[in-house]
């Protein structure tokens, strides 16, 4: 087995677990920053590090095209090519080729289309989606998955969750590297006998890990918050759970209390990079006036570089000047915030209070200021 | 006093010193980064000062603008508001005024022009130079002086180095802040007569620190090179000589012969941004295909962080895929490698074989790759 998991405490349905894998431990809930094209914006792996990531995300469509998996795979792989010597999760591609390819034309056999960078034409498979992830050397990789829009037709959905369950299997059937475990992806929109029926078939081939894909993909907060416990529940116990790309901090708490275990999202650098800070006292955004003379730090108690050794003044100061290391120090503290976020529910959920905390943080979030 | 400088060695022409500041000793000679908008561009003071930074440089025109110096002064100055606890150095902002500003008019009285941020009407005068830098608090500050394109009618320059007297008259008649040094600035071209009448009148202020400035303003490098021997030795002996905004390695390694002790120059970190490495064989370009899968750090032997940890392969990615940490990187290995040069050229002259070393660099940087 490539990775263990150990439910370590259960707080009604949310859940703190301990993840094994070749390149150490998770500690669950666990939110993934995301590093795209074999960085995470911005940071330095060191920063990543130092604001407390345990595993980072990569997406295999885009180091595909560039730099290309074979490069990565001869240059000793992806830990090594981007200096990041923790766990790493990839995706499968498929999301992104819905998302950013043109002439996307799929089929039961793959998904042609082409490339958003330089127009040349594409295919990605099943097979080749693991290919792709066995090059770069993920801990983790993720099952080729067809995403629908969440408003599509009950047709249409019903095509991509069989597709989906099929792709699966053969993911599986050409999945052959001992040291990466590949995780299953369950579609089905917000029709939960879709989502049964689709997770039913994929538990039933066994695989070490099961996400939930096709969320925040156009539903509304809420519609996907009262989704989210019926759909975490029909996940294996005792396997890791992952929500796919969600999302703001109260997502995150929506997930943690249905039961899941892992997310990822580019909203704390995406964010970070356009002067939106998340704090304990809600969102402030650094290129506002009032900020300009404040010597505060961006989120008072944080502990990350950014709050520690900046005021908002400088932080504004540096947006305003259009200089690179604002965008690299908000995207630092949105991360510490985030993963604080989770280090937080894990320890409330241990200690049986986990409703309490949520509770907490969304009346402060949501405080007027 | 607010700095002491002690001569330690000397070689030919070429010096090792000390300068002790408020904010701690540096060791002569020395690069300074330059960090305009108090920060240098894409990195943090961690970085810098990783790199082996000493003393940084800020420019009193941008601050002045942006965020304000009255503003820095209030939130407790440059070295707090910018995170860096080591020494600043900063300039008058005469150079960019007649370099960025628009609608100039010189009097002398001061400069009258228009920011080029906004166009808001602005005027720098000798007593307000002064008053900013004060405000930023830098170790050591410089006088406010006309600084002339090299192809200027003698005349012009005569007019320049006259004004430039003057200025640095009232400058240092206006300075108060006792922990912090004013520098006097000779001007005059490669007109060495025109140089030694302002050298002459400025070493009779009496001044702890003397700059060349007007260098690097548009004559060839052959005719600095050939001006600096003569013009350096018009200077005290036993004060710091600081040759403002030069340059290449080369230009470095030829103004230490001559006798100067201090250097700026924003090369390695724009250079670096835009892809460019310095290293002990020369120049490289990261975006050129030759290095898409080379596995060799951007230069073998060097011990900065992104030799340590990065291959060229890696840099060409981040620059093809137009990641910050490119830019990043490639600033903190520039900065690296100038710092280096600056401390292997200490040890040379204080082993009495600078002449050596400075041609086994200048062989090897030009040799065919």
């Amino acid at each position: 087995m490539a990775i263990t998991f150990q439910l370590e405490a259960r707080d009604a349905s949310a859940r703190a677990g301990r993840i094994a894998t070749p390149h150490g431990e998770v500690e669950t809930p666990v939110f993934m920053p995301v590093g795209t094209q074999a960085t995470v914006k911005g940071l330095t792996p060191e920063m990543v590090r130092g604001a407390g990531a345990q595993i980072i995300l990569g997406n295999t469509y885009h180091l595909a095209l560039r730099p290309g998996d074979e490069l990565v795979r001869d240059l000793g792989g992806l830990h090594k090519f981007m200096n990041w010597s923790g766990p790493i999760l990839t995706d499968s591609g498929g999301f992104q080729v819905f998302s950013l390819a043109t002439q996307v034309k799929i089929t039961d056999h793959g998904a042609k289309f082409k490339s958003h960078i330089d127009g040349s034409p594409l295919e990605l498979t099943p097979e080749r989606a693991v290919e792709i992830q066995q090059n770069l050397g993920s801990d983790i990789a993720m099952v080729l998955d067809e995403c629908p829009p969440a408003q599509s037709e009950p047709a249409k959905m019903r095509a991509a969750v069989d597709r989906t369950v099929k792709w699966a299997a053969r993911c599986r059937a050409h999945h052959s590297r001992p040291d990466q475990a590949l995780f299953a992806i369950v579609q089905g929109g917000l029709d939960l006998e879709m989502r049964a029926g689709c997770a039913r078939e994929l538990v039933a081939l066994d695989f070490p890990g099961y996400a939930l894909g096709g969320f925040s993909v156009g539903e509304s907060p809420e519609a996907m918050h009262a989704a989210l416990p019926a759909c975490a529940a029909l996940l294996p116990e005792h396997k890791p759970r992952y929500l796919m790309g969600v999302g703001r901090p109260e997502d995150l708490l929506a997930g943690v209390a249905a039961g899941i275990d892992m997310f990822d999202c580019v909203m704390p650098t995406r964010n970070g990079r356009n002067a939106l800070a998340f704090t304990a006292d809600g969102p402030i955004r650094l290129r506002n006036a009032r900020h300009r003379r404040d010597p505060a730090p961006v989120e008072s108690g944080c502990d990350c570089d950014c709050c520690a050794n900046y005021s908002r003044a400088y932080l504004h100061h540096l947006f305003a000047a259009e200089e690179m290391l604002g965008p690299t120090l908000l995207s630092l503290h949105n991360l510490a915030f985030y993963l604080r976020l989770m280090r937080e529910a894990r320890e409330a959920i241990r200690a049986g209070r986990f409703a309490a905390f949520r509770a907490a943080c969304l009346a402060r979030w949501n405080a007027p200021p």
